[in-house]
């Protein structure tokens, strides 16, 4: 039986970038309903990350979208955020908001078009070299509504040209990571639907090119653990996009949906190694606060990563092993599920007061005044992010 | 076997109302994508409308979304279609735009939320009165994004009061259907989700009370055919929003993603009653054209459904009862499939011409110049619209 | 805070009916492995059922299943029952194992088949009489495989007629419940696909006509708890049939697949009265132990729905309802994910020992030597069973 | 505008393999209906296989399943194929009905167990000489239905071992084709799930191995052409198994359930040069015929390849590549529902009789009294069947 104390020392290096994006409004193509005291800039959008990882000491990172949190100094929101207690992470690029790219961007028929992604992804790499970021990353919008539009198979080859470009353009200690989803924006074909499809060109690329799993991006019903697996058997695991689904990507609370699917998505991090010391796999959430606040949204989610990726420490691997090995069908399930159910909720609490921090984070924050000070002060302006 | 020219005379009588709002732009949460000439007024939403019908002499009404469609003038907005040679046809409520409604509508916790949003129904009557309009459409996005939200159980009787309400304000010659939809923009519970659930309302509110079944808001999968055929089996199939969809509530055009689906689905209408002379199934349109052209699109959807009703009316239902009595599993799918597979196309062109009307409207609408028209004209202002 | 102890005496209502083909060997199309000690004959199976109980002190019924469950004589079977501890429960028809039915039983479009079907329920209603059972369940794998190879529309008339027919020869005390199933074994449409259609059936039939919902039976992505909700509200949750599933009708053990979901349907059951002590919602098993242990799966499931139903029991449902009102998202999923994550198995452990039963009842099995004893007594003769 | 006369020529090659299990009887866990006239040894499948090809003329090969077809000298089998008109092909494994298997063959934890799952394909690579077989085709039932009951990691790595060591036991004309399934039997995690692990597996073995796509082995939702045209780019599409489904992996009759996915599967099929002169792409059916008729069963199935196949073969492809450069989203759709739309029917009819063959291939069967002798003919026996 494993208990706390000996993982505590592993719960250590844990680090959840955050997107400055969850902390601006967002909704569906119904409505995007606003909160008060949403940032700005990206500024403001840094110093609310930098809240999360004041009370949890679980996010030191920020992930920048660009163009949305494009600044005429990179240094100096370098330095602002490091001040903060924050860096700043992966950059993400944008091919989805231009008019340009209605019909497509690094898979567009028009060469033009290809050539105007492309050129947005080499800014995103020199605006990496001042942020000191090391992942690139690629969620790529393109697709088709309708069978015939586009066609599907040449697609996929200037998609290959485009990739190779950027790749070519990376510097020696930055990666590349393209992420798949399943559907949306496009209704009929996605170029980069599924993780085989992100597998064959990062493989195509090169060593520093990964793919990126966002948990919200799959077909109802895929075993995401199994991607997992494979992917990190395969060398290939370069980041999560976390977040929670009931239906398509909703973009909720990481395991705020299926928590003992994030479980075992985290016991399979753990076993293959992508929790260890040199793991490649970023860790990074996606989500959008729709109707919840924001600040304490990102503190849950944070959270939620932490309690279950102790929970999958907890497990009894040597235990699971025999019973596996014996075909103890309800034994091994049983060994799983017993971590599982373990409330690792107190343990955390005392463990996280003894690193100096508040034993319930979200109550800290509360108790602080930021929410209401931010509400009061950040009025006017607007906004630049997706849900804007 | 069943000819073109048995069934000719069934077509003359094929009605489908086109919603105003798929004349303006609309997209998703990532981008709406504009379109040169696209409507600025309730009366330019109307007179692309009333293109359609006259290309294709299939779509007599056009259904009005309030506020979208707002306007001083009721009486003038009627006549204004009128003279172009459409009537206004079915009222739909919009209750998830308003700010108020972030956590609810008709479903609220909150009395005074719920009444605000009974007393827009009570306007949209007031303004089915000036428009003629027979049917009020409710569609509610209502619902919760996580469990614990809200309380399943008593959004349910609030929102049969509120329903009730709104059905008692009905006048005598109008009706009231309930949409109901699998998800989005709620992500964890939707409040009307499923046909069962409108069924138990308007079965509850009384006889002028029916279930709207929108072709894109079903769990995947699901038979709609068979729900069709139920609804008409127990009174209380009262229209259709028709659309098509890959994965969740695309909005492409109908019969766009699964024709032999819409056949089937016509197929049942036919069977059922729905489409004969004294029915009370009402056929609309519900769709969105992001990246298409939207009149063309329209005329496409209207086209598509005209063309699977054909093949609907041609099944030879006398030797498909005998092989279905006989248990005769092949050959009664292959009667069913030989009227699928009939190209009803020229039969139709030339029945199009024999009443006035082009053999083929799309390309006498491109000929037209009516697009290069409004692309020149329609500068400058801005759309009332969900996507807008 | 609800504690534990608030909650105890609640737990001691707790009763599942266990099925008796759950022992019984089962599988897949593929193959049905076979287990050494499964049971041979009726009196096995409820001897196997009685070890759940025994340990358990959950489940003191079995269900029947009518032809594998036939016997000579009902009241020695209820006898032998009653000596071990427990009694016979549902009677569950079977109009799928017979050729006669290959192309429908109830629906049949052949009355003399139909005919056939009814008079199978009648003899079911006639051991009803002698085993003392409350509950006909109907299951029916009654549908089609390809368009066009019924007539949907009869078959819903033929169905009605039916059960009318089945219903009116119920004794006083006796109830119909009517189970429905997404598809298998039919794999176009099914006659009883969806909750609305078991609804509007048993709303025709009365008062003592119920649905019954299996958890296993739901098109992907629905939201089983919003249906126990709306059932209980509308007075026609008859039974439950649990099991889990991760793709289709997986009949895996309750709890197996989604724990949180079994969580979430327990909440609704607890919060629309349908576990008060006058509830007339019965809980029952229908699950398939394909590989592994039969007995220890039965006790695993009935562990799992005991521990659900107190972490379901623990919601401080006065604290839940201000959140809600208040319009706190992240406060209201607190407080019910606070009860989830609570780990109830050691209060659990002490309450079963200070009734005499034991604290690990799958241990205090094991080391029964009941297993090992009937590998080594049931040796030849053969299963009536489904997967046989 | 494309003729049908222009394509006639490319018809010619059509060729799609005959399954030989698909002439015994089926079915579901829940009954295996019996048909009168069902074959009883393998030279009773070739001889009702080979009616299809004498009708048709497009189903020249009949796929053995081992056991199931193994006789004592294949080279007599072989020749009574060939008397018949037909040949024998691909050789599938069977490594789901040996109580060995329970818990996994190539991927067991246990070393014999793979060892025997092993030596099981060697046997099928020497029949593969015997009977001239180009495809070993290799569907692995394998995984586990519960959480923790298998190490998903370890298993791939036996699989990739297990499987390299059956590929280099190839002759130097023979080919490896590892299919792909997303769930079925097993309930939790399958170990070769998508395309993406069959694509890994096969690419790290060698240029003779491909994977092999079962269109009904996805999960819902998932666009299959964009896979084709994705495995053709990749150079590692080996062969087809056609069917279709709702649902499930429900095996129904090819081109049954959605006739315009099949058309859009063809299409990239031939966009992609898989119907090329020297395509690497071998057509198979994979069906069953639960409660139809199986001869006619199998003859609508590659009547409705070869249709569909027309209708690809139809597309105006310089016009479609006009309109898709355009960006003509409703013209290039267009262009493919024209073909989609027309009917190929007479015309097909026409030239297979001007080709020798009956222009209603099923008519002219059922005027043969070929079913009505085997009917009276074979009497007894047992089949050796997947759903004996």
């Amino acid at each position: 039986m494993v208990q706390f104390s000996d993982i505590a020392s592993e719960l250590e290096r844990q680090a959840i970038e955050l997107p400055s994006w969850a902390f601006g409004n967002s909704g569906t193509r119904f409505k995007v309903f606003g909160t008060p005291g949403t940032p700005r800039t990206p500024e403001e959008k840094i110093a609310d990350a930098a809240q999360v990882n004041k009370y949890t000491g679980l996010a030191p990172k920020v992930a920048l979208h660009i163009p949305w949190d494009k600044v005429e100094n990179y240094s100096a929101l370098r330095s602002y955020a490091n001040d903060l207690g924050v860096d700043l992470g992966t950059v993400n690029s944008n091919t989805f908001q231009d008019e340009a790219y209605k019909f497509g961007s690094l898979t567009s028929s028009d060469k033009a078009t290809r050539q105007k992604a492309i050129d947005h992804h080499l800014e995103c790499i020199d605006i990496m070299h001042l942020t000191g970021s090391q992942d690139l990353k690629i969620w790529l919008a393109d697709g088709t509504n309708y069978p015939g539009q586009g066609d599907i198979r040449s697609r996929q080859d200037w998609l290959a040209e485009s990739l190779s470009t950027i790749y070519d353009a990376l510097g020696e200690s930055q990666r590349l990571v393209l992420e798949y989803k399943f559907f949306e924006p496009a209704f009929y074909h996605t170029d980069v639907p599924d993780w085989g499809t992100s597998y064959a060109h990062v493989s195509a690329l090169g060593d520093r090119a990964f793919v990126c799993l966002d948990t919200g991006h799959h077909a109802p019903g895929t075993n995401i653990e199994f991607i997992v697996a494979q992917l990190l058997r395969l060398g290939k695991l370069g980041s999560f996009d976390f977040n929670s689904r009931f239906y398509a990507d909703d973009d909720l609370i990481v395991g705020a949906a299926d928590p003992f699917q994030l479980f075992r998505i985290l016991f399979e991090v753990v076993r293959g190694g992508g929790y260890a010391v040199d793991s490649p796999v970023a860790f990074m959430l996606d989500q959008c606060h729709n109707v919840e606040e924001k600040i304490v949204g990102q503190m849950r989610s944070v959270l939620n990563v932490q309690e279950m990726t102790a929970r999958a420490l907890l497990v009894d691997r040597a235990a699971l092993l025999a019973a596996q090995n014996e075909n103890d069908v309800l034994g091994a399930n049983g060994i799983l599920m017993d971590a599982f159910y373990t409330d690792v909720r107190p343990s955390l609490a005392s463990w996280r007061e003894s690193r100096g921090l508040p034993g319930d984070p979200i109550a800290a924050f509360k108790a602080s005044g930021y929410q209401e000070q931010i509400v009061a002060e950040r009025v006017g302006g607007a906004q630049a992010s997706w849900g804007a």
